[in-house]
């Protein structure tokens, strides 16, 4: 199964288009917690109630080799049907990409990755050819620094147009695999809905739910394809840390819970 | 000492401003050889005649655990008085970027990282914020995907400029610090002199001369600011694996003479 018919699938079984990220801050864990052990609660509390899980590898690698060691744990434990999205944002030229898409895909393991286009073709590439694998370019990001240059008037022979929006072309005409897709801020809804009209079709990294304050209503109404689904919806901090106590698993539950139906309320019924 | 002294008093020790990237490929490499030994090797051939060095992280992720042992063991072997650019091109949204200056500055201690712009301010300013360490931004990259997005004609209030240049003026505006510098690549030699014109203080990352074909006369005439420094130009498969043969240590210290030799050529003198 490619990522793309994973994701379906859970998404599917789950009845969910909520990702969770897992990015553990030990400064709102539960004191003397494991990180993979506080993981594992959070992954026993969730995994029947999203379409994916998406580790951002920034929090494992400021652990040092502990953080590393308890993300290929958290990786493995994640049951088979999930696919699990490494949030890497990785990037380099040519040869050099191609040793990030085998870290990810070969030594992590993981079923897709996030990629920032700035480099261009030649740094994707060696993702794309890993053809079962998932390729998440960063194209709106939900930052308010997106604005520094996402946001900028670019010229082309078709006219001019922001540059996330030149991105999101870019990687149409990438995607001769089909397994491309795009992250789209939930903290744009505006730009949400022009990137879905010119990409039907692509699957969406939607972060900025929750702690972010992106709007859920326009985040669906805006970013689901035409058959209600493409969408990934990403919530970290507002799930894995809804509780800093020792409820923090039974919180996350309820918090993802709650996504869940927010998200289900406002997606068309079939 | 800040990365800027650093990287001055290196220069000027061992009058020169290579850097060499440690940047092992396994199948260029002796048979056997462990990689961290192979590093050594090289730095004990070469740390008389360089400015820096830079090993790439993706190169180390892609052999795993080993990698990543061998990369900490890299960093902590290079002499103290020559500074260490982990060449990583890390960015994400704000307190996620702070766990990557953590991850590069903290548990790796390296003295300057490269990061990727795409993402606007606050991908950059947690980095800036270890005013010690050297934030060197991708602005023009080598590769020839670099014209896919960095080439684009972009409007603003002040006119109409490629992206690269309103990524240079931005780096400029977020300087405070004074320990920002630019990647600029060796294979855009115009491009190299428009920025450095734009930019004149500015220390610059210099990598494609070498195996990916810059050329070191005009590298050096349109590269270096107004004292003959400010540079710092890169060459990784070039010098490392000169020779696939037990002599690679020898053979890297000979081509690293040679292009010392060959950027002092050009460089003005005092």
């Amino acid at each position: 199964m490619n990522f793309s018919e994973k994701l379906q699938s859970a998404s599917a079984k789950n009845n969910s288009l909520v990702c969770v990220g897992l990015d553990p801050d030990r400064s709102l864990m539960p004191e003397n917690t494991d990180v993979f052990d506080f993981n594992k609660a959070i992954i026993d509390a969730t995994s029947a109630l999203v379409c994916a899980y998406k580790p951002n590898l920034a929090f494992y690698e400021a652990m040092g080799d502990e953080g590393i060691a308890a993300l290929k744990q958290t990786i493995k434990y994640i049951p088979q049907g999930i696919p699990v999205i490494g949030d890497a944002k990785r990037a380099d030229i040519g040869n050099t990409s191609r040793a990030y898409a085998v870290a990810l895909f070969d030594v992590m393991q993981l079923d897709a990755a996030t990629v920032n286009p700035y480099l261009g073709f030649d740094a994707v590439e060696p993702f794309i050819q890993y053809s079962e694998k998932g390729v998440i370019v960063l194209c709106r990001t939900s930052n308010r620094g997106a604005e520094d240059f996402q946001s900028l008037s670019c010229v082309t022979r078709q006219g001019t147009r922001p540059l996330y929006r030149i991105v999101a072309e870019k990687a149409q005409t990438w995607n001769s695999e089909g397994n491309i897709g795009l992250v789209v801020g939930a903290t744009f809804p505006e730009e949400l809905k022009l990137i879905r009209q010119q990409c039907p079709e692509m699957f969406f990294l939607i972060p900025g739910v929750g702690a972010q304050g992106g709007d859920v209503e326009l985040t669906v109404k805006n970013g689901l394809n035409e058959e209600g689904g493409g969408a990934i919806i990403n919530s970290s901090r507002g799930i894995i840390h809804a509780s800093r106590g020792k409820d923090f698993a039974e919180a996350a539950r309820n918090a993802a819970l709650k996504l869940r139906e927010q998200i289900n309320r406002f997606r068309p019924t079939k």
